[in-house]
């Protein structure tokens, strides 16, 4: 094995050539790995890391704070390490303490050793140091949050993009089902009719507004703490670097990205994270309350609510045969617990945010990109596995749409409340309908229940008002 | 005891005429009692549903749904109890189920025995009945979830104006504080310096985006499902009474109000308090974090940090003579351990939504008004006395500044990072300041010295660029 | 109005000469009130630390630190407030920093000037003072954590009694619906079949389990911080106070009281706070998630489960005439809302407790005893309200039960997974029973299957376990 | 490829005959994949259910329902699997609907195939059938959580044991300590000496507890519901199986497993796992609680309390040359933060438990494991790379503690509370120790001073009242 000699503040180490990470990786791997698996499992930290590392190099050099050659060299890693194949060279477990300074120096001695050797055919720290000139002008606690902020954005564009496919799903259901009347159902009892469409409806109205607000906080994943350093006084930054620096990541990420409005407080308060996981947090229990419907309306298929029929996926039990379960509903409910835990544990970590930097970015790295991977790739499968194939029986619909003892509400509309419940009372003791209960009571001739007492006369707002109308005109 | 004889489809009940709530209202109350306090504790829902019952009743004759005299009387009733003084009417514990059902009626009910008073001179229903007047065109689902949504405005609103006084505190402060120079610190390790007020200019940023980020959710205040009745369908509207309810409600208010763009969504989802407690969430949990940092950098007095001293408000010991505690910081940090997880009861709740209506608006309207109150009382209290009275503690900070070791990264930043580390451990060894070191070990001169290593030359980033700039300059 | 002078380490204050509580208690009212509603709205605190200061009167008496007279006022004072009337008396509101030390001082003041009015006549300290004297060889710092931990016993005492009421409750109704056959469910999907008493019988089960483990903590309520004073060390203490002080409480309370194994270990870690929430937050969703199965077995009148029936308690809306609302479940399910947020708040205070005290005693008491009286009352409305009173709709639960294709899982278990599978295809595509599908594949005879496929045979293990034994032995 | 092609009850599929999983692992790995990494990441699932698929074979054969030579085919199978490296054959992703049947299914397809390939040569169900015989008088709803009982037991060993090694690291450290006397602190604020040594015996006091509660639970892993196949009813199980298992499981474990008092009820509720999690949680936050005090006392190095020392482990900045971070606390501060998240997700999961079995098994499976994983490694770290290291600034800590104005609590302890304010006050505006303080008013002489005031003795409670008494006696 060939190895080669590193020092840092601590001592020196004799590390295996074949890695391209260094000493401090070394120490901390080895008091780290409570989680089992590494920073990198969610590769976007390191991917934001690499481009920024790349723009200061850019920036560094376009002050003349950074040798051309070694700025380039160190591009031409960070390029390399962009186009993947490194994971490996990342070792560094999920949790870890230290504002995960490890991480941005495990990201610091790999693009250095890569720069190195692109300069001087062999790793080492002789022509590019982690610390001087990959990290020049630079600080864990700039870096770190800052990268955060950019991982985040294609993540919500992927959430974003499934959710407007979802959208459309939905929309294309509701309008499959406009004419399947059913019954509503207020505290889980029989209500007032509506359609299956307009339900469905709602979802895509829902699923169109969690859109809007997702758009609205995307740009905060441009606002960077950059330009900071160790402390937010920018120590150790030549003139013209900050604004170089934006520059750069702005052209290279095809995006506006700019500084904070006050660094020290950047540095203070990651509430940016505390909002977006919030709402990812509305989007995993908006989807899990629509599987619980959907679990609902579909429960069955002889004893339950049999509203709706869900795609069968695979046997739903391994000893009862023929039995189907709403496996991807479940999925998200159980996702939604999660996410929400995972909220907790953020807000957590922001409770703590401590003097002058806060330094739990494991918490937040952890926690917040366990959600956006898990509703990214719940919503895809919602749509794909569940929502599109769902299909209406519409007979029971209808059926449960004209037993409801709550068409009397027609009557308390027409003609008084007290009215209403006689006519209520009298359905339920009989064991009638609403409407064979008028025409017993003789409220209204059999023309006139029939129009006023059709379930979908009752879901149409206008229509039923204009009914209303008519039958008061002609009474009074 | 004078008594009345009320009836609802259960049956009917004997009541003390004294009082102005009915029979719904004494079922519930039988079963009720759970939390051992009432809704109207937090009374703004019920001051909410009197103005929505006020522009119903208004919109009802306008539609010609309603006799003029008979709306009159309901409005005329909804003013005196918006004049207040009839507390003891609306008895019905916080927790309750039903969608707040019995609490529509509770309110229903007095209405319409004032309204009944005020055209009869008597209590009951003969000439206003709760449902068929009152409730004209209403329902529990409707009203409640509106109800809610107009509550909120006047306690955002109280929110926003003590944070801005606030925000001014931390202004001046950070005024008062620029030239104390101190130590940072990360990981609540000496780091560089900074100064005081820097730190609370950090401060004052955070309050003003809090700000922003609360005057963005308030329109949502006044987004309804007015005009959804029952499921969202309408029914029992008249034509124009939605249109007619808004401009009555809008004009009352003197605020936009408008129906939310889909009601079916509108009822199943109340995302809207799920963000509004978010957001609560982070001005809590900003202020948790604010408050510990005042009681670290005022822990002592003579064994802490010692950078500050907070207003002496009581002692702070039955048995320590003379001891302090930081009593308001400590209120505030245990308020968003409640408001914490309060947020979580709101998520539970929100992910529990089922099918056409969430029904548990309790656990919205108890959790979250307990979180507007506890927010909007301990801004206040935190700016008035706490922050209006910090003192800083000079001498200590400048002291504390001088000996970082971390200063030593002006030599890291001037002639690289290994020098640096050169540095920090010759300091660290003998127990020098940085500048002592850097002296010792002939790496600067004396007035170079003077001026790079001196503490309030590192805060300030465009200066410190500049010497870095000279010194390279003069080097090279 | 007559007014008293009363000084402290602050200064001096003329005071209202009507009130027992004095200076301190002054000084705190007016940096305090953000949650409107005072300490003793919970009113187990106050009272243990009556007992409390009560037992440490006459432990000092009893080691000749305290002069004898002065004792006995003392616990005269303690036992005129047992006695009750004196709530006013305690005006600070539920969230307060400082650890309580406001709250251990207004209790101190109370109960100096009211011995001090015993021995001379007259409120005020000449005689007995708050500190010196009622406060003698105490800390806020052991006597609040020690009353809290008193103060739950009677709390659990209540909750167990009720939750042994309800398990009667439970039992009796399994035994009423111990031949009810229903379908079971398994993802809300038709399973196998079992009696609804079973299922009830599964609640009562629970509940017997729950009281287990209630009682197992009980003990802990008695292991108290008391003698360590302000830091754990009992500075301040007379030699022999400490066991005199938990001879007296003992026998004041009629239970074996005693200290902590570790003192400093008590007053660093509330563990207990935390173990006692966790249990009560198990019983609080316990007890939602029964009442989901209520609200989902008695969903209907017409389109749900309609497998039971609960209780009509009130008009289940303000609009639709006839409707009942399951509204003592649907409390219950938002109870357990509030309970889980205020474990993780409680969680919360936990995490934070630092160095040689955790001072988030509001939190603790705050959200702990919201959850005790929140679940404590739910119970006794939950048996009394709801339980007592559930029927079952026997038809249409053995409808049910016969209709449920998972029968077919009868013949997997005699013949085979595989032709398992082709009888509950058969049923479905048919619209079958699986008696029917069996007999037309001629699978079994009538008589095996009327045996074989009886519900009530399904539901009993050993039966089913023979008659299965006896048909394969007759097959083979 | 070879392939071979299985059926079920959705059809047939044309499967790669290099993989055991079969048909049902194949249709779920399509819809599955939110988490992106697999159940058997924590493999603990897995070898729980091979050691039930083992006993159940053993069990069925023994009453004569499985052919012996299928039930022993059966038996190898397991037993390769509990030898490991099949790890690929299990690819399902950690969060699945449908109760994890899938994940029983993946185990009963792999060890089908694994034993007929045994009697046969060849994968396949020709010999055994999955569902006939792997499965046989098995469910997935009395397998699956059965097998998380089980397999938490040895996640809770490990913590014991690491957790009993750390409580004897506290143990050695207060000896260490013992005679190092510091400031006590309480609200941040100077208080009254201790020794480290008391508040590291605080520690051991703590983890000695958390180690009784761990033990007492463990019994609750070996409760199982297996025999209640599918809904508790036991449908499908021959005479003699129930005991047999049970019997077979002790055996083979060397555990005494036993079956819970009702199945029904084990069915429902699954609140071993809340208790389980509670306990883990209080356990997370108790180490969270004591490195947030490591870091508090090791703040600095030359700006903080700087009373202890932690270990060095790996430089602590980017860019600030010998900084040194708490990395080991701070890891363990944000695992609290995750395990309490994680607890919220698992009290949602138990809340909404539903009907007849509660479903959410992936919720509790990836939580509760995710906890016992960070929890087990946690302690490991925490002592071996930062407790066992810490050593103490003694002098720093005795300056301290000399200086604290709580040292005039000995005056209020010895001449009233009075007197013992007005030598804090003096104390505190001349600068001076409290012991200088009461030579200049004349309160004591130089030897009482010296004797009564010396910061070891009031350490020790015994001979601090014995030389109060003393004192009294001399003064009286």
């Amino acid at each position: 094995m060939k190895t080669r000699i590193e020092r840092d503040c601590l001592g020196e180490m004799e590390i295996d050539d074949a890695s391209y990470f260094g000493i401090q990786t070394h120490r901390m791997m080895k008091v780290s790995g409570a989680a089992g698996y590494p920073v990198i499992a969610y590769p976007d930290l390191h991917r934001a890391l690499f481009q920024i590392k790349k723009a200061c190099a850019k920036a560094n050099a376009e002050v003349g704070a950074l040798d051309a050659q070694v700025a380039q060299a160190i591009v031409s890693a960070c390029d390399k390490l962009l186009e993947g194949g490194y994971e490996k060279e990342f070792p560094l477990d999920m949790l870890q303490g230290g504002g995960y300074t490890c991480v941005n120096m495990n990201v610091n001695e790999v693009i250095g050793n890569l720069a190195n050797e692109i300069l001087t055919g062999h790793k080492g720290s002789d022509q590019v140091h982690p610390n001087t000139h990959v990290n020049m002008a630079q600080s864990t606690n700039d870096t770190i949050p800052s990268a955060t902020h950019l991982a985040i954005a294609p993540r919500l564009d992927v959430i974003i993009e499934r959710l407007q496919a979802l959208h459309s799903s939905f929309e294309k259901k509701a309008d499959e089902f406009k004419d399947v009347v059913k019954v509503g159902r207020t505290c889980w009892q029989d209500a007032l009719p509506l359609t299956l469409g307009q339900e469905f409806g709602g979802y895509a109205s829902l699923i169109a507004r969690l859109i809007k607000k997702l758009q609205a906080v995307r740009p905060g994943c441009f606002e960077l703490v950059m330009g900071g350093s160790a402390v937010g006084t920018g120590l150790g930054a030549s003139s013209g670097y900050m604004q170089a620096f934006y520059k750069h990541i702005s052209s290279d990420l095809g995006e506006k990205v700019s500084p904070q409005a006050n660094i020290f407080d950047g540095f203070q308060n990651p509430d940016f994270f505390v909002t977006v996981s919030g709402l990812i947090k509305e989007v995993a229990t908006s989807l899990s309350k629509i599987s619980k419907d959907l679990r609902l309306m579909s429960s069955g298929p002889r004893s339950g609510f049999m509203e709706i029929t869900l795609p069968a996926l695979s046997p739903g039990s391994s000893i009862m045969p023929g039995k189907i379960n709403p496996t991807v509903p479940e999925m998200v409910i159980q996702i939604a617990h999660q996410v929400v835990g995972n909220d907790v544990a953020i807000a957590m970590a922001y409770d703590e945010g401590e003097l002058d930097l806060n330094v739990w970015d494991a918490t937040f790295y952890k926690c917040l990109f366990e959600n956006l991977q898990l509703v990214g790739e719940e919503i895809l499968i919602l749509k794909r596995d569940c929502i599109d194939g769902i299909t209406a029986n519409r007979d029971r619909c209808r059926d449960e749409a004209q037993s409801s003892l709550a068409i009397s509400t027609v009557v308390a509309a027409t003609q008084g409340y007290p009215l209403g419940v006689k006519v209520a009372h009298y359905a339920k003791e009989k064991g009638l309908t609403v409407k064979k209960a008028v025409l017993e009571m003789g409220l209204m001739t059999k023309a006139e229940a029939d129009h006023l007492l059709d379930p979908m006369l009752l879901v149409d707002p206008e229509k039923m008002a204009q009914a209303i109308a008519e039958w008061r005109a002609g009474k009074h």
